[in-house]
């Protein structure tokens, strides 16, 4: 213990940043807003998508896992590490925060173990957490969609009218009808961000945030009516029987460290745990942002869009508004991108070059080609599309192929597609009556493509400023945790304290607006017909594909 | 002189094949169709697509030349070479026929030279020939379409509905806009085949087929009246002065070859030289054909396609009908598609494997795909599309792309591409009255990929037959050379005589053929939307591609 932590009363919070890949941890001087040490513990098995590593089982398409044991080596080897690094008194931590992908999902016994990490269900994939990407679920969603429609669900209009594979009900909905015994086996079926909060604490919590966005609840109307669920699958009468029917809002404290657990990192008993949280919507505070009108972009491995606004605006085409999602007191809207870094990663997969980092040099190529001088236009739908068509089945294209195409000028129309695809979200948001009028960006993807916030600026004609931090969403959780700990008197306090730098402001330059207004009609038009007015020939391909790999 | 070849009276035939980026001569035995040697001659310039070679300024997009030069040197090296390898004597030669790409045009002076290879023109790149390829005349193509639409021409219902870029008048008219003294300078503006004719053999000739494939003329009707060229390009009033109004048909004698001329090759000039002829529709003979029903596709940089008929049925969506203009006696009709080497090429060069011979690899691994197992379509316009849209300004398309698409799936998609280009047209055929029954291949696709040959079979239903000769065109232009040399009493008996082996036949696969017809309703719905109703989208990407390359 240093003397120095003690006498001078400085505090600090640990912020947990759980990714696709990887855990970030981060202490945070709640004081000086400095980042003092930062552990990244890459998961074992990061994204189990092809086999199940017990028995080497092939796992079906569309399917997404991780293991909780991976999750668990984040905090028990990154904790120390980091508190380590930061060259701190382990008493000068007074918080932990964490934040999750969401909608990652597990079945959990009542011992408050995940059941894949049991013998008995260790071999049975359906017992395994899926991970938001898991997108086998995508007829489930289909049905649900359907049934909603038909019945004139109220609650549908918070979902701009549609709602993801990726979420709650269509996950658990398909354990229920791939393997009853799974689903009858879990006491809990809980997002991961919770069961981490579970673990660290024993609090059996669960965040009114995700309850929101994710699985259909909402603090004034509460879930869609058991009729419902039983109209789309007669049977499913206990909706909320597996996730809890109590939520407590982000913010808050959901307790202090289980002894057993404090123990093992070398923490005091007393640090306060905070209640979970998504990676996401920890950045909007964790970037300063507590107002409308500033539209957050977290870019990575796909982009998460959130907005705060006072009322509640039922719009098309988002994923969410959830009341207190985002921030306590405002209605937080979410929409996003589903494929960004996985898709220039497939890219540079796909397309070698001989470059030793294909990254740089394509971007740097790229970057000097000219808009609309590609004659190419995409529509990023690699991995399906969130927002505004909230549908898996819908696939990537790119036009205006031809003998002349180079490799560059195909990643550039990668980029500018991502672009688009922000710019149609934005214009939902301004459609509907939201005026947009600055981008914060943060996320692996706006630290390293200058281009790709440069065609943002370009596309939608707005400022984009970039942090200068690299852990944005493991400061929003750390925020989160002094918060729990008391360190600040409000959010509005932890907010003010904590802003980041800002490493780069991009300026939308007005020649190139105009061109890509241009390439942007066209964009849009076509986005109109394959997603939805012919959405049957991508969904059509995408049948054919399954029945060719399952036959 | 060989006394054997002398008293056994061997009869042998030059057939002259000039491709896009070499020409290729062949020695044939007229009596026994054994193909005794060939000769191929790279072009020295090969395409001039980026600069010219004397001046070096670039050229503009969508621009293709070719060196008139390039062409003299397959004849005085190739010719000489080809016969002494066949190891006959010079005087076993009894004509020449030769074949070229159409429509390859060029300004040629009075004395019968090319302007471009006069000191006074050549570093004009008006005065080049203008490759078939060259597609910059396309504002001309839609203009004249335009008016004739709007006249109701009579003659455009011969050319399914619409004339394309690359033909002789947008061509000659391009050249009459842009440089209006090199225009007048050109005593000729012809054919590169009528003009290697007229080299060989001083023949100043027009052939019947291109007049009527390329050219708007019909043996009935004429060309087209000055009233419809003046009314789309007043001023332009004397449209055939430069082409010649009298015509001869093909299967006929242009001459013999000149003396200084055979003097160079080492030939009696006595040799016949055969009118010249269309690297295309030489394969209808040499491949055997002489029926209705049976459908030949010269697969290599780019597809035609040609059926004959006893009845001339006016439908669109072909590039052309012309009476006699493939055989002598029925109507020939070419349909087409523009990118199929040129795009698999391209392929290969963008998405480089580490494979030695990438080709080969991808050939093999696409094959282990399972139809409508990579979830993707394609649209193969890299480089427009002829049949049945006659539209350049179109571009290619990928639509079904996911994370898991891998260059051995995007390969297949490009094959299947071409297969499916290929059927639509032959569903055009088909639904306009006129049943094929069979299928002959020959090109180096064809002979190369069998993948390629198997995917025509399963998307048509029709069996598919591949010659066993590399020399196909070579052979149908040594057979119309001894055709004028009086080898044969008629073009029947030359066709029965010269019938060349079958290498392979490929059947369709029913299970393939059912899947395929799934990916193929919307390939075909696409196809409609990306290249009629909605072709602004790919009009619009190209104009402001060439804007950003212009400004």
């Amino acid at each position: 213990m240093s003397a120095s932590s003690e006498t001078t009363g400085r505090r600090c919070s640990v912020g947990i940043d759980f990714g696709t890949e990887s855990g970030r941890v981060l202490v945070l001087d709640l004081d000086s807003g400095e980042e003092l040490a930062v552990a990244i513990v890459p998961y074992r098995s990061a994204v189990i998508d092809r086999e199940l590593p017990v028995t080497g089982e092939r796992l079906p398409h569309d399917w997404a896992l991780q293991d909780p044991d991976d999750w668990r080596e984040v905090i028990l080897r990154g904790v120390p590490e980091a508190v380590g690094k930061a060259g701190i008194a382990p008493s000068a931590i007074v918080g932990i925060g964490i934040d999750f992908t969401s909608c990652t999902v597990l079945p959990v016994g009542s011992d408050g173990e995940p059941l894949c990490c049991s013998e008995r269900w260790r071999a049975n994939r359906n017992a395994w957490p899926k991970l938001w990407k898991h997108h086998a679920a995508q007829p489930v969603a289909d049905r649900l969609n359907e049934v909603a429609l038909e019945r004139g669900e109220p609650w549908l209009a918070r979902y701009g009218g549609r709602i993801s594979s990726e979420w709650y009900y269509p996950k658990l909905i398909e354990l229920w009808l791939d393997d009853r015994d799974v689903y009858d086996a879990a006491d809990a079926y809980v997002e991961a961000t919770d069961w981490i909060v579970w673990w660290l604490s024993g609090a059996r919590l669960r965040n009114a945030s995700t309850a929101g966005f994710k699985a259909l609840w909402s603090p004034d109307e509460g879930f869609p009516s058991v009729d419902y669920f039983t109209a789309a699958y007669p049977g499913f009468d206990a909706p909320t029987e597996k996730l809890g029917t109590e939520f407590v809002p982000i913010g808050t404290r959901a307790g202090t460290l289980r002894p057993s657990v404090a123990k093992r990192l070398g923490l005091p008993e007393s640090v306060a745990v905070a209640v979970g949280n998504v990676d996401a919507w920890v950045t909007v505070p964790a970037l300063g942002v507590d107002e409308a009108g500033a539209y957050v972009m977290v870019v990575g491995t796909s982009i998460c869009d959130m907005v705060v606004h006072p009322k509640e605006i039922r719009l098309p085409g988002i994923t969410g508004v959830v009341r207190d999602g985002v921030l306590p007191g405002l209605y937080g809207y979410e929409a996003g991108q589903v494929a960004v870094g996985d898709m220039l990663a497939w890219f540079v997969g796909t397309v070698a070059g001989d470059a030793e980092d294909p990254f740089t040099a394509y971007e740097g190529a790229a970057a000097r080609i000219a808009p609309g001088a590609t004659g190419l236009v995409a529509l990023d739908w690699w991995n399906g599309n969130r927002a505004i068509l909230a549908d898996a089945d819908l696939s990537g294209a790119i036009l205006g192929l031809g003998l002349h195409s180079s490799p560059s000028e195909i990643y550039r129309a990668l980029l500018e597609s991502i672009a688009f695809g922000n710019r149609r979200i934005i214009d939902n948001f301004e459609e509907n009556g939201m005026a947009l009028h600055r981008i914060v960006a943060c996320g692996g993807i706006a630290e390293k493509s200058p281009l790709t916030m440069q065609l943002v600026a370009d596309t939608t004609g707005l400022k984009v400023s970039v942090a200068a931090s690299s852990e944005i969403p493991a400061r929003g959780s750390a925020l989160f945790g002094g918060l729990a700990a008391g360190a600040f008197t409000d959010l509005g306090a932890a907010v003010a304290a904590l802003k980041p730098e800002i490493a780069r402001t991009y300026t939308p330059d007005d020649a190139a607006k105009r061109t890509y207004d241009r390439v942007y009609a066209i964009y849009r038009e076509l986005y109109e017909v394959l997603g939805r007015s012919r959405s049957e020939w991508l969904h059509g391909l995408k049948r054919i594909r399954t029945e060719q790999h399952a036959g």
